[in-house]
């Protein structure tokens, strides 16, 4: 049986917040976890604040030969990469899984160019911070949060319940599974789409000069405008599809207030807040 | 001098959350405070939990003839209609002020129709939250918000001064004076546009499925999702002006980062992203 029990060796490839933060819930639960990072500063703060047993700044053939489990928290195409040039060091049944933000573009490529004994089972923990780095480190971020174990056609059953664990066993409150494309569509929607409003909203004009009248709502609308460009830029570029739909429909509506605004169609606005506040609802 | 230790008895206009919580806190400070509201039920609440000393369901004579204050917390169609209708009872050299959301539409023609020796100091105090109704009234929503002034060249500086006074003593953080315009630019931007964007998350797909998988950045920005329909319909048309100028302004940034995404301009995604992290510092 593919229990955490039996796997005691992780190995963790990119040591950035995510990374670190799996490291850190994992070595809590007395796994012995080693840590592969291109940046020599992140392996020396990863060991030293005891986040990984043992790092490394390039790909040790050694470690990669021990692990029982990889767990890659690297950026879509540096994870493709990454597989590519060194599967063919890893373990006999080795099991993999991710924690990238988008799937459709990275999981079929992974699975189709994988060794036939090593599984790939795809997984994204919905958990993260403002600020990056495996100096921001934090496994408390994902109490409460949505783990979603995203597999293919390709997946096993115990591969996939094996995957479920991972989410168990770092205190996710709530573990889905998902296709590929309904992971793609939903994180389009609610993490995506949300951003790109942020930044809109920051970007549409010069409104330093309001920071003292802002409320309550700016704020809260604003809270994720500080945002990672080289991430969020790979990962919307990688979820293209759906994210243009999301955005299409969401200016197609704001465009449609605008005109009943400006036609100063009453009904219409209050028929667009009724609708508003009764979904709202829903999420309270 | 107007100072507020010699204005006794206190008139409120119009006792739902915001004229609950003015009155509140007015009460708290020691003042004599009346209300008056079309609603017989908020009257008895605001009366038997403390909130006022007495109240009438009616506009009565001789409430409104002792008054030395008179606070309007009304709809702005009701507020100009009430002063019409009401301000042969107003006591000579009244000063008379509001919490009006929207100011150029509101100001001007009141200030007009008044009588010559009644003083109106145009307000705004920015506080707010989800719940209506003056049985959710609660003068704590004060403390760290901010306080507008919104005077014109009919106001003096002595009425200015003691509309200042007023955001003083009911514990607001930051007391500003702006011209009515830029009130109504600011408001548009900073919570009215938010907003119209929240609502248009909420309504532009039947999202409700997506409750599961929602995470902090989708819940920040629905909070404001919940709506009165027919308070923000009317302040929207109020300022309908600079609203559209705002909207039209955020769809087309939107628009224009739509198309990086569609051209796969990952530079110019990034650009943008560096824009709004930067502005995003000085919120912070």
């Amino acid at each position: 049986m593919m229990n955490w029990i039996s796997k005691n060796n992780i190995l963790i490839v990119g040591l950035g917040l995510m990374g670190g933060s799996v490291a850190k819930g994992l070595k809590r639960l007395g796994f012995h976890v080693e840590g592969i990072d291109c940046s020599q500063a992140a392996i020396d703060f990863a060991v030293s604040n005891g986040i990984v047993d043992c790092g490394y700044a390039y790909p040790d053939e050694v470690a990669i030969r021990k692990a029982d489990v990889i767990i890659f928290a690297l950026y879509p195409e540096v994870f493709k990469e990454w597989v590519r040039e060194q599967q063919h060091l890893f373990k006999y049944g080795l099991l993999i899984t991710d924690v990238t933000g988008v799937k459709g573009c990275v999981v079929y490529e992974i699975q189709k160019m994988l060794r036939d004994d090593v599984e790939y089972v795809p997984a994204h923990p919905m958990a993260g911070r403002e600020v990056s780095g495996v100096e921001n480190a934090d496994d408390s971020i994902f109490l409460g949060a949505n783990f979603i174990v995203a597999p293919t056609e390709r997946n096993t059953e115990a591969g996939i319940e094996w995957c479920k664990g991972l989410g168990k066993i770092l205190g996710f409150r709530k573990i889905s599974v998902l296709t590929p494309e309904e992971h793609d569509e939903m994180i389009g929607f609610v993490s995506q789409l949300t951003h790109v409003i942020a930044v809109s909203l920051m970007t549409c004009n010069d409104n330093t000069h309001l920071v003292d009248y802002t409320g309550d709502s700016f704020r809260d609308l604003t809270r994720i405008a500080s945002i990672n460009e080289n991430m969020w830029s790979e990962l919307f570029l990688m979820n293209k599809h759906y994210l243009l739909q999301h955005m299409d429909s969401f200016i197609s509506e704001m465009s449609q207030f605008r005109d009943l605004l400006a036609a100063e169609d009453r009904e219409g606005m209050k028929e667009k807040m009724r609708l508003s506040t009764e979904r709202h609802s829903y999420f309270i």
